[in-house]
């Protein structure tokens, strides 16, 4: 039988019909607080999408379609064509809080969609409750698709296996369940008895903060580490699998990641440990041949040099501080979407399984 | 004409005579706080060591030398061989302090030898002059051997070079000048413009703390990194060689160093950039024959979950805190020491530099 454990953990709420509001759970304060926060207008969303408040790709994504409704519910009295210049504008404002995730972009622009399919002789409110609707169609495939990785995923993981993670791919970056720790959270459901390592994750300590608290909710063993010491675990043998999230894959299957993801995959490499990347279809952008075409976000000095409420380094020191790198596909042994494993890393397999 | 720069950094001061005692600059407040710690006790100086207030495997093995003279101070009216027996039993308590570092066991050695050497006929008092001596020229010639590994590791080092480093190799870990920045130093003393990519080091931030603060107080170019974000540094094609010290080095060239150094390494290969180490010879202990003997400090929990002021896990989680790994001998490229290179790192090469 399963261990007991809590409920899966949502951390996006709507409350109420259209002209109803979001709710986040803050994650900037786990995990010594459970704060809800309340984001009454857009420019509350963007934000909290900026400050990490609501993190993880498909988290993201379901935040600013929400987000969205919630900022044009004050234009609910302009004509229709009016209506939707507002909403093209407020999508690049919101698009604008975090460049690399890709799920962002693509939930706003099914937003955009909507609004374009809607006939112009529509009530301007009539296209408001079909934009909550959408934005809850994008929670709700949202959370099935988390249990389709999960699925997959829970197939590559052996009863007894140790797993290494980094970040956090769980059920507070997406509806529920996570991407990365869905995989976890199923093989555990299955009866497979499992040991997490979770990467700290420096400079923000999702891992520290967010993953390990995750899986101690759901009674999954796990050991917190710090980045540097992935290796030595590895060495020591104490790791059978390495699993994280993606914020964009290419075409090709590069992928982009947490900073940090990029080396651990090379020492998964080293150490002959396959390297599995878990992530929606929703986060590949086939438009780009391969990693090289991901920006990557730089990010401020003081989340290195205070980013844990005290300055930990000399004033004015320089600090290079990128939030991602890439993965190139040859290091990833399989990439678990909700449609199936892609495997081998390869163009035409991503094409086969997330294609159309 | 070499850059206007601070004198070279000395972190242990011994004051007055035999009856004197002992300085030292107290590493954990650094960089907010310039404070000294005066020891007037062996206690105060374990606790020094125990504390990483003074740290650095050569600086652990001078300041143990002076704790012995401070320590002995009180002893000074018992008969010879009763105070060989409080200086043996000394020695093994300041010992204990660390097990990883074995400076501090060549240091105290050497202090044991001078009173195994001393005829019984000497005064009480005589040996301590003696025993001051000794740990003044352990002092004097960690300072003539931090020059020299510079020396000799600067001729590694072209002009225009980027160079990553990991932890704190500087003058704050020896007598002055430091092992791995000394080969910085001296080879920007030489006119070569060179910059720095300075880890972090997680848990305890030496390289954000103490290594940047050394080279911004020399003026060295210097960029602070994440641990997680050296292997994308590589990536990208910045750096050119990778340099960090040793705690303790086994007779095939194995070295262990602080927990991130062997991922260092690993990535380093991957990218094809040189590894080194820089160490002097009383690093080196040749009665192990491989790394695997060499012990692992474990330390803290809290160290990780609230070592920057402020808890950032969750309460009761299980941590794994290793402070060194090991560095198997064929992945570093050379190792640096005071008589020249080891290269390639092998048993022999190793018995040809620091055999005798």
């Amino acid at each position: 039988m399963a261990p007991q454990t809590a409920p899966a953990l949502s951390p996006i709420r709507w409350h109420g019909d259209q002209y109803g509001w979001l709710e986040l759970l803050d994650q900037t304060q786990l995990p010594g607080a459970i704060q809800w926060l309340e984001c009454q207008s857009v420019e509350q969303v963007w934000d909290a999408i900026k400050q990490l408040r609501v993190r993880g790709a498909p988290a993201i994504g379901i935040a600013a379609a929400y987000g969205l409704v919630v900022g044009l519910q004050d234009f609910e009295d302009l004509p229709l064509s009016e209506f939707v210049v507002q909403l093209n504008q407020m999508a690049g404002y919101l698009g604008s809080s975090r460049p690399t995730a890709v799920n962002l972009f693509w939930a706003l622009q099914r937003m955009q969609r909507v609004a374009g399919e809607t006939p112009a002789s529509t009530p301007t409110g009539e296209l408001l409750v079909r934009l909550l609707a959408e934005a809850r169609a994008i929670h709700d495939e949202d959370r099935q698709m988390c249990r389709a990785i999960g699925r997959h995923g829970a197939e590559l993981i052996a009863d007894g296996a140790n797993v290494l993670t980094h970040c956090n791919a769980g059920g507070l970056a997406t509806a529920e369940y996570g991407t990365a720790l869905s995989v976890i959270f199923t093989a555990q459901d299955q009866g497979k008895q499992l040991h997490v390592f979770v990467d700290e994750t420096r400079p923000l300590l999702q891992g520290a903060r967010l993953t390990a608290w995750e899986l101690m909710q759901r009674a999954v063993p796990c050991t917190l580490i710090c980045d540097s010491m992935a290796a030595q675990v590895m060495r020591e043998g104490r790791v059978q699998a390495v699993i994280t999230g993606a914020d964009r894959i290419a075409a090709n299957g590069d992928s982009a990641n947490k900073i940090g993801t990029y080396g651990l995959a090379v020492l998964a490499r080293a150490h002959g440990i396959p390297f599995y990347i878990a992530a929606p279809s929703s986060t590949f952008d086939l438009e780009l041949e391969s990693g090289e075409g991901i920006p990557i976000e730089q990010r401020a000095a003081d989340e290195i040099t205070q980013g844990l409420g005290r300055l930990t380094a000399p004033v004015g020191v320089k600090v290079y501080n990128p939030a991602f790198d890439v993965t190139p596909a040859e290091l990833i042994h399989s990439i678990i979407t909700e449609r199936g494993l892609i495997h081998p890393v390869t163009t035409d397999q991503v094409r086969r399984v997330v294609g159309s």
